[in-house]
């Protein structure tokens, strides 16, 4: 049972205290549960950026004050990205993208030999880290348990049929629609165990849970580590990819401006590593932003931060449960979790449900299948003949769950609040049904 | 000749009064010659940037009042550029990125077919114009007259010599070494007289120079468009692509999150455009700055910005032409540019003048050969001997110039004091030779 602390985390955040109109006509104070999808920012982020900006200049090759001081700034952020993570920079690289889709085409690209390859992805993760690796290599996906969770066995098996000529494993670190934790660094020895690599979206896990890339144990290491800054309180276009240095040995998957140390019509010397995977001219400001906003969360302590927002998932579960005509999926235990909720309420679509949320209490929260559609489609028990109906008939209703998810300023009032509304709706379930429905 | 007005563009812009430290232990203004590398931030998108920040949500799916306000701002804000450049929304689709850079890469995936496809781009490219296609295409560059301009004639005769069978040419819009302007509009009808389609790199062009993507005359019609908003004082990470929405007909270079409408282990069906080509959260923060960006340079009017940066460039000329010991590149007359002054003393190498107008003078310039080393090596008269020994000895010393690039923040004072610093450092070229050579 985890403890309500009085912890104050609120005033770190922008925009915790907006009013916003709802249906009654009536100004609320906004509730944000929808903190998988992207983040406010830190006020001290909005603070360093604004402190920055009178400084911002080009970088690597000015040889202005504002120039060096701009470079510096950018270089050493790297090992603050890496000291956050504990990743080694003598064997790995930090290289800033725009998010963590990009990262992962990245990867993609970079790994793409023969198309006979095999990545194992899972059937929980977010489509970025399914789609990109699809047309360049054989895809399994390593099947799930009746709460959610990955089969391990599963995968065991896949990496023993392939005897040591698997690729890459890449699964999230934290699922995105049940916030159900992968046990990476065990999973990690196992992929090492047959001579494979493994990739962790850390997109939901790395703002909301402590993580180290490297375990005192070795064969327990992450290779590749791939996360975004708008989902910590840093929304400002910065991405992360942490991955071994051996992997880039061909030209990158975009080249241009700072990929290059000699050039003529017919000639190329690439630059070295990172500078050569970050084309165009770096966003040096959204940089800056992301190191902020890991100090911040450094500060703060991701175990307690965990904490405060397993309690919020803990209280919302219990409440939940006690609800007649509400739908869990996934597994509900408060361990190797963050706090993301899936659920339905029974007889309500999900997209009504989210509707009803927003416009009579002011509550954002996200419906739908949230790029993960395959994982939906299994807490779901949707039929293949179901999918073939929708792919013949886009018209059809999307399937779908409406989805909580907590971020550290989130407080026990603001579940309370939602509980209430969620009782009423369910009381009243035809009026609203038929309100919102159009 | 043009005239100096007393518009005062200078408050418009963030950090212009930071005092900065120099050699001599005194703090001086920092003075920026180098806006053609990146521009600082408009005080106007900082003040945007904070007053949406506490509004910032999830766009796209999200139900909750911001979600919808920010999906709106997001969607409306491809108006805002496409009016900006006078694209047309019903042929051409705008596409977010991260930089310049970005929006090229993507074209070249888009456009690869046969790897004997051609490609003309020219030698005046920066190497983001040039690069992406190599690996790709057949690539030709059309030479240039002694002047460091196009040659067009050059330019029609490969044309004709391809019958038919270009697929794009791909010229950059100003240069980025010299600041010559290109006439893109007059090259558009050629290339489409010939069946081939223009891509004009804008990144030079844009926040400097009115521009008009459809003339009167549709055979005079740009076809591709490509610009970063941190050239044009919102540096927050967003590059642009516009581009017809008939070459989008494969699944995009980067996929995942947003850019799939239904999806199963084996089946995928794609979103529409543009989505489809925005993998992963975009970067609405960046979004809302280019935006705020534009409507900035709109209500101060390229006309008017163009003619003041003019003036400091003809006044930087006329100055530089009468001090001995100058050599300056390229066409120096004030039609068809914008300003941008490649320029180097006579006896010091580039990168020692550059450190010595920053630590002697707070003047921040750069030099080198701005990712567009083969222009620089046609400019400085390289031979392909030198290049050879260079490729052969990295250590030598990389040939290069000093650049200025104004913006229009900058003023006749301070080009004033740069024009007496170089008479100093003429006139007294071996004490500071020896105090900055290492």
């Amino acid at each position: 049972m985890y403890i309500q602390h009085n912890w104050n985390f609120r005033s770190l955040v922008c925009g915790v205290n907006t009013k916003i109109p709802i249906n009654s006509g009536e100004y609320v104070t906004a509730i944000n549960f929808d903190n998988a999808a992207t983040t406010p920012p830190f006020n001290y982020v909005l603070q360093e950026i604004v402190r920055f900006a009178p400084w911002y200049s080009s970088i690597h090759r000015g040889t202005g004050y504002k120039s060096q001081l701009s470079s510096s700034i950018y270089e050493a952020s790297r090992k603050v990205v890496a000291n956050f993570v504990n990743a080694n920079l003598s064997s790995s690289t930090v290289i800033y993208v725009k998010n963590t889709t990009e990262a992962i085409n990245k990867v993609a690209r970079h790994l793409a030999g023969s198309p006979d390859d095999v990545i194992i992805s899972s059937s929980m993760e977010h489509h970025s880290n399914d789609l990109p690796y699809r047309s360049k290599f054989k895809v399994e996906y390593i099947s799930l348990d009746n709460k959610g969770r990955l089969d391990i066995k599963d995968l065991s098996n896949r990496l023993s049929k392939h005897k040591g000529r698997v690729k890459l494993v890449a699964i999230t670190g934290a699922s995105n629609v049940t916030g159900l934790i992968n046990p990476v660094n065990s999973i990690a020895a196992l992929c090492h165990k047959h001579n494979s690599k493994i990739l962790v979206d850390g997109a939901q896990l790395i703002p909301h849970h402590p993580f180290d890339m490297s375990p005192k144990d070795p064969i327990e290491h992450i290779d590749f580590l791939v996360f975004s800054s708008h989902k910590m309180y840093a929304p400002f276009g910065i991405g992360v990819l942490v991955a071994p240095k051996e992997v880039f040995t061909n030209p990158s998957d975009q080249v241009g401006g700072g990929t290059v140390d000699l050039v003529t019509h017919d000639y190329v010397k690439w630059a070295e590593l990172p500078n050569r995977e970050e084309a165009g001219t770096p966003n040096l400001i959204g940089v800056v932003a992301l190191t902020s906003a890991i100090n911040m969360l450094s500060y703060v302590g991701l175990s307690k931060i965990s904490a405060h927002e397993l309690s919020l998932c803990e209280y919302a579960f219990n409440e939940l449960n006690r609800i007649d005509g509400i739908s869990l999926y996934g597994d509900t235990d408060i361990v190797d979790r963050v706090a993301i909720i899936p659920f339905n309420i029974d007889g309500i679509p999900h997209d009504i449900t989210a509707k009803i949320l927003s416009y009579e209490g002011g509550i954002a929260v996200r419906n739908g299948c949230f790029c993960a559609q395959p994982y939906i489609q299994k807490l779901l028990k949707i039929s293949e003949r179901d999918i073939e109906d929708r792919i013949k008939n886009p018209a059809l209703p999307h399937p779908g769950v409406v989805r909580l998810s907590f971020g550290l300023y989130n407080t026990h009032n603001e579940v309370a609040y939602l509980i209430k509304l969620l009782k009423k709706i369910i009381k009243n379930k035809n009026y609203y049904y038929r309100l919102y429905k159009d």
